[in-house]
């Protein structure tokens, strides 16, 4: 076995997920991950957890939804539901062989059958859960890059002394808890948002953190009252859809003009998803510079170095105070922008990022 | 997708599981049998079921167990009890990619799991089961077959008219419910056991038939109070080692003398396990006749036709009156003897099968 993907299991089970003995654990593995999900098991064995493993593919799932003749799913079945309310630790082993293996599955039954396991999938964020991928040549392909080219790159993002950034990621933190309001002005961005009252996760890939992804390494909030005009010039994958430098203008914390080289009414379709889908729920630093290219991967563009992202919809629980409820929408779309060069981030007026080093980094210069 | 792969699919489902809508299935995977489940998920989809997917993989569990430092599992996780216990049906579709990949796993590690996983595999028995196999290159090789050869083979022992079968088998089990004991003679087998009070299943691959094999076609029962001396020429790999020619001897129901050209130490170590051991659980009379060879794999060489085979060990609950236990023991270890030629099986002294025809088959000659 190359030795990455025993360490890979290692980070995940013992600094992400940080399983103990006894635990009830649900590995998910999908048709690629098979070789992760081996090392995980034995390291499942060594801490002496308890394992369930499920499989998850998308050419079972495509059989499965193309001949189901409606869109009548039933509401949580008892046994999905009853085996994620019994785990403690839920580890999604991404990696499968085709990305676009749900291309041609009508958009509202993967829509019903997502309603359809609402208490399901609040079961699993109930749990200490960890998503990660296994290098898969399929994802590689996605990344435009070789296969063992995408495994050193995604090796090098996961297997990493994260304590470390972890404490590089709390000076970030604890700026943004104190301040008012972010500003991030670059060639073509010029945007200020409120940040008063809201906390920043320090998001160091482990639960510990409340931090569930594998790679991670961003400090996010939940901003409002957003004003000024943003570019995303990092290019994504949304709903299947290629979208470039969407361009949008926001007025009183809402999207008022939105424009795109590409995706365009991919992007319209989701700000009518409802009112939230017209504001902010997130804002995030990407500060894990082992990645430091785009892979036409959310889990792992987000976290890229010297970038930010917003997400239109949703804001997350962890960046409110006790009992207030954030922005609310069915959809939470992350757009990443590139701050390397000709940027600063302001917090209350002060600089404390400019293109490529931090306040507290030597080489940042304060203006 | 080979159509065969689709039509077992159709097979498992409706006629073995007897799978209706709304029902919550466990389909079991093993990393060989993705292909079929597949198509299974495509007959779940049509059915409008509830599907969970599980994944099963010797290397898997091998690298679990062998890295768990002590033999104390736990018992019954509740995440997977819960899990079955809500369960209606549970589909294992075999078909790994090495019969042998657990060898190296010690086995008092393997029957210490199996001790934590009672009330597990209890529940796995109270929903509508069926184990079933993929056609897989390892299976074929274990066959010793080409794998197009072993693929034409298990699906017409598969895809058949399991109705008419059923029809067949039954005017066997009427016979067998009705007497009260059987006598097989073969060139080197003279055996007789008590059947009176016990009833015969009539195994006809659906639930429907308490029957929880596909394949199946056998017609088995309970006996008790065995005499006489059985050679089974048919070869087995039991435990991983090869066995051939086993000679049990039986007075008052016990074996009291054993012996086997190849493997002796492997069944003298069965007969030791518990008192149970050293009796009958189970006649069975194979019937299917699509399964014309042996393959080294139980769920099918049992069954073929023109076969007897005896298991020492536990007796089923469902050829014993209600509330009445059978032999009681921690195994149930089949073994196989050809009665295609030279060879008779009577019921209260009158001869009901000789040489490879019922008494109700044209061919079939009473003396």
């Amino acid at each position: 076995m190359d030795p990455r993907i025993r360490e890979h299991a290692e980070v995940l089970v013992d600094w992400s997920a940080q399983v103990s003995a006894g635990d009830n654990v649900i590995v998910q593995l999908d048709e690629g991950s098979i070789p992760l999900g081996i090392a995980v098991a034995e390291c499942l064995g060594e801490r002496e957890a308890n394992m369930v493993v499920t499989f998850n593919s998308d050419e079972l799932s495509r059989a499965y939804l193309h001949s189901f003749p409606s869109l009548d799913f039933t509401d949580d079945p008892e046994h999905a539901l009853a085996l994620f309310e019994e785990a403690d630790v839920f580890l999604r082993l991404r990696g499968g062989s085709n990305t676009s293996g749900m291309a041609d599955v009508p958009m509202d039954k993967r829509q019903a059958i997502s309603r359809a396991r609402q208490k399901v999938r609040e079961a699993t964020y109930d749990t200490d859960w960890v998503s990660t991928i296994h290098p898969t040549p399929s994802l590689a392909q996605q990344a435009s890059m070789a296969t063992e080219e995408y495994r050193a790159f995604a090796y090098r993002a996961m297997i990493r002394d994260w304590e470390s950034l972890a404490g590089e990621m709390d000076r970030l933190k604890t700026r943004i808890d104190k301040g008012d309001e972010v500003r991030i002005i670059t060639d073509n961005t010029d945007i200020s948002m409120r940040i008063e009252g809201r906390t920043a996760v320090n998001s160091a890939a482990s639960v510990a953190y409340d931090s569930h992804n594998l790679p991670s390494g961003e400090v996010f909030t939940a901003p409002y009252a957003t004003e000024g005009e943003v570019v995303f010039d990092v290019p994504m994958t949304l709903y299947g859809s290629p979208v470039r430098d969407v361009h949008l203008t926001f007025e009183g914390g809402e999207v008022v003009d939105v424009d795109a080289a590409e995706g365009l009414a991919t992007i319209e379709g989701i700000l009518e998803t409802d009112d939230g889908a017209r504001r902010l729920g997130e804002l995030g630093i990407g500060m894990n510079r082992d990645i430091d290219r785009y892979t036409n991967n959310i889990l792992f563009d987000e976290k890229m170095g010297d970038t930010f992202h917003l997400a239109l919809g949703r804001a997350y629980d962890a960046c409110l105070p006790e009992g207030e409820i954030g922005n609310e929408s069915a959809v939470h779309v992350d757009m990443i922008a590139d701050m390397s060069e000709d940027a600063t981030l302001s917090i209350d007026d002060e600089v404390v990022y400019r293109e490529g080093s931090f306040v507290w980094e030597t080489g940042f210069s304060a203006n």
